[in-house]
């Protein structure tokens, strides 16, 4: 009876420990700063990841769908359902793939390629699981966007309720103050297909929040703080350790790097600030409230993000433009990240 | 014994028709030309229906289901599954419906609304329908689309492989001299999601066939033959004669209209002429075969359709772009499509 | 005494036909064809020359002028002046000038060119001169515009009631069905500067008569007119005969060109078109009086020239878009042309 | 004997501060701040204002040039010649004209205007005038553009080497971060013309110092500092007093007002930073050097200026994008200007 008690408490525990969770589907193009996000989630003790849908970025799909699947092994976390999404861009493009991180998205080092992945992803689409698990768990769904927001535009043309269903999104993508990474004045994610940019900032009404390329750079961290996440000894950090070898000499140097031009030096993680975000809002100390447009046209205006101050486009519906970090948390944050899986 | 050979046989020739039977699924903005085109679908011996999807465009995405269960029910066809597609275009727009056939999309005559549509309507989306379908009978399904492509361009983004498990697609749409009904130099369908229109001129690389805007003015009926049509003893031709009764005066006013001062004057029933098409391949007597593409910017021609005959896109996909009719048998399957159903 | 009165009515006869004569300034970007239509306004008895004004195009600017000479030194015409004009459309350009003709513009093939040349050219801009001696004729002046419409545009910034001080404006260039001969849907002098095209066509509401190059297509002639129009004996016939001596190949080709394409084989003096409507507007059969414009945007589409025959665009200024041209008088006309200088 | 070493004496010396004295051509849609950015001019020893050229903007062209005259009267300078420019963009606009300084663009305030104006001002276009005072004093004369840049790109299409016969250019113009004052993300002059802004940031070789709005707002000077400066016992303090007795209200206020959104509150006077630029380059304490862009298309960003610090754009000519302003300087310069004239 004693023993019987004592399962009732650890059920009844449990059950708490659930209900506190933050239920958290991450939609991403898994590169390595994806990579760095996901294990920062899945390290997070207040998180419950429902599904992890991918998307093209930074690689193409089908290496995305194996980076997921090799940073949720690494980290003993294969139960966690990973959806293939959208290929392409909404409007569709000749060449939508960066290898900012070598071809296959985490610095081509990687060997030993699992034959049988494509059995361990979920036949259902990306985007129909999203309507599904949002549609079942209504207002208790955080959406982490890390990638090209095709699946979210896509979610919201199938089902128009879908944005109302979520209970927030949170977007690494979009800047915000016309200067880009990848066109002269557009942000990566946003550049790759501005019209799902677009949709999601004018429809997903829900609480949004936006880590843009200038804040992850203003909040960057020092080399130093890099070297010391990485000699952890753990399976995670020895993994970033790998994938980051190759590319590490390049994010490092100064000449043909932009962000070192507008910003100064430094490591930037860009898709764990979004993450971070989601986990521990006290992470940010600082943000805007305004509406924001991303702009459809032009040669090197498409894909920018502006940010409405002045209520020139009278629309309703206000995001929250990260600005300030408490660096010192974020950086926790990520060193508890690599110290998986728990020994 | 022998009434037991005679079933067989008669099993026999039922399945022998039915695989001769084209497959069609139909997706449509259901104003008040659609409604004849599928009742001109729904009266071909050779066609079997396997599903209508539909989507804005005439009229609101609510009023289209209801117009085609609507139709079906005249042509006593109710168990002809219907869906429901996407409500605006691919990017979205404001106030993507046209009044052209009143604010119901058929005429603004009918009163009795069913109360109970929505259960009608399948739960599955249109688009997911459509690859369903697809999937399960691949190269077997003709696609006839007569309203904005939305749903088509989602589907070939939930499914890559869409196109190609297609038999051959009919589109009613796009123009071929510059010259616009809706804007100055774009037809309705395509202005009202020109992205959509894009994607499927340059993803869908099945057999394709457009029945433009001139296609269908050039080939216009005259009104003569327009009052022996809708006069036949027959519920089909009674409800189109219900439905025309408020919009004929205008269709036939010459001032306002821009049919006439390009073409001159006639009948023209413009989604029939892709069914007729799809149903009938002798219908078309001349057609261009060459490269196209859909125009996504500008102030008068965003949305229009060029052709590449001298191969300046470089293009290896040509289609079949319309351009002369056998008006005669044209005719007699419009006369048919009213007779319904037989008593 | 007699022969005093004599000189008298002489004189006065001079008077009359000067007054009857029609004044014409000629801005052209001299190629083969408008060496052809300056020609055509060099024999007409009706037309007097008050300027030719130069613009890049069918070749850089400074062949162009040397182009103008060479033609009113075959034709012993020395006196007219020559104004040389913009190098570059509007907004800029990198590589503005096309090799149709040749890199010189008249087909390569003539080598003595003339030392001193700039000499010969006035000191004072075309577009100032067009303005002076516009201003010193108002109304009396016609303007038959044969390239790119950039001294027009500017013509109209300088002095803003340019326009209305011209008789008439008579233009080569754009299209009528949305097919073009430079881009997929533009045709060259307009798609050379889309902008100068769009500002004539919006801010010069004196009558306007528009050849377009569907125009100039459908009234072509026959190869066996043009070897006989060439082998004229006349100073004016020769020249033709050796500038059209490379070309003649490549214009009756009919794989890798357009005209033959949309329009079938014939030969085509385009500019020729545009002048025989000014010198005698009975050439010209038919037309199409409606409001154009010219759209700036697109792909395809920057450059087109688009008819509003239902009144969308609001615009109070309609102009004579040519359809039909009687082609005998217009044979006659080139046939005149091309026997000059009387000997 | 004396007298007239005296008199040699007197002649060398004004020769050597003529000589030393800064040639300027002023290009200005006269609103208040241009008005204080010419009397900045007027009132500094080392420059002599050749011309004023004026073009639409703060008001229609018409009161430009009648504001322009007024300055030069009050500060008794009516010797410096007028010349009329453009009255709209280069490619055309319905309503080009801001009302921000009221219609007059002198804040509505001046009643007794000048029923001869119309004589005062040259006969010569300011494009004409702007070639030939250049032309006269290759390299001698800096141009300060303090209004859209119509005239300017005008100047280079009727003389490719205008641009190369400056001194210098100075701009008061354009943006840095991508946030507007007109539109969402771009700059008054820019927006008024963008074509223009792109041609002279493509075209104009010479050195070119560009004040941006950002610039001139991050620059501000206290609302404290402004009381005095008007309050000073002078004809042009009292003439500036009055011009801005209506808008002072409005610019003060905060809550419609986009610059103290941005950048806080202040007095900024826009031209005058482009002016103390030319008039003393110590002034400028720091700026970027690098290409520019003007963006021309798009709803949100056509006329925003772009910034190339990372060489996207393979451009070889690199522009002053002044940031730090010595603002003790700049306040010297302003309360210098409105003790005009000496008495």
């Amino acid at each position: 009876m004693s023993a019987c008690r004592d399962l009732k408490t650890s059920l009844h525990r449990l059950k708490a420990i659930m209900a506190a969770k933050k239920q958290v589907i991450i939609d991403t193009d898994c590169g390595i700063d994806d990579a760095q996000a996901i294990m920062m989630a899945l390290a997070a003790p207040n998180i419950e990841i429902v599904g992890v849908t991918c998307v093209f970025g930074n690689a193409a799909i089908e290496h995305v769908c194996q980076n997921v699947l090799r940073v949720l092994a690494v980290c003993e976390r294969e139960g966690i359902p990973v959806f293939r999404g959208s290929g392409v861009p909404l409007v569709g493009a000749r060449n939508p793939v960066s290898d900012h991180f070598g071809t296959d998205g985490l610095g081509d080092v990687l060997k030993d390629k699992d034959p049988q992945w494509e059995e361990k992803i979920q036949s259902e689409h990306a985007v129909n699981a999203l309507i599904r698990l949002v549609t079942a768990n209504r207002k208790q769904v955080s959406l982490v966007a890390l990638g090209p927001l095709t699946n979210l535009a896509l979610a919201v043309r199938l089902d128009p309720s879908f944005p109302q269903k979520l209970k927030d999104l949170y977007i690494m993508g979009g800047n915000m103050e016309g200067k880009g990474n990848v066109t002269l004045c557009a942000e990566f994610n946003f550049a790759m297909d501005p019209e799902s940019a677009y949709i999601v900032l004018e429809e997903f009404l829900c609480p949004t929040y936006l880590a843009t390329w200038e804040y992850s750079c203003r909040n960057a961290l020092t080399w130093e703080f890099f070297e010391q996440l990485i000699q952890q000894d753990a399976p995670a950090a020895a993994f970033m350790k790998v994938i980051t070898s190759k590319c590490r000499a390049y994010c490092r140097e100064t000449t043909s790097n932009k962000r070192y031009v507008y910003f100064g030096s430094g490591y930037v993680s860009y898709d764990a600030y979004a993450m971070a975000a989601c986990i521990d809002g006290s992470v940010v100390t600082e943000s805007i409230t305004c509406p924001v447009r991303v702009e459809l046209q032009g040669s090197m205006c498409r894909g920018m993000m502006a940010l409405d101050q002045t209520n020139e486009l009278k629309k309703s519906h206000s995001v929250f433009v990260l600005t300030k970090c408490d660096v010192e948390k974020f950086s926790q944050l990520l060193l508890q990240s690599l110290r998986q899986p728990k020994k």
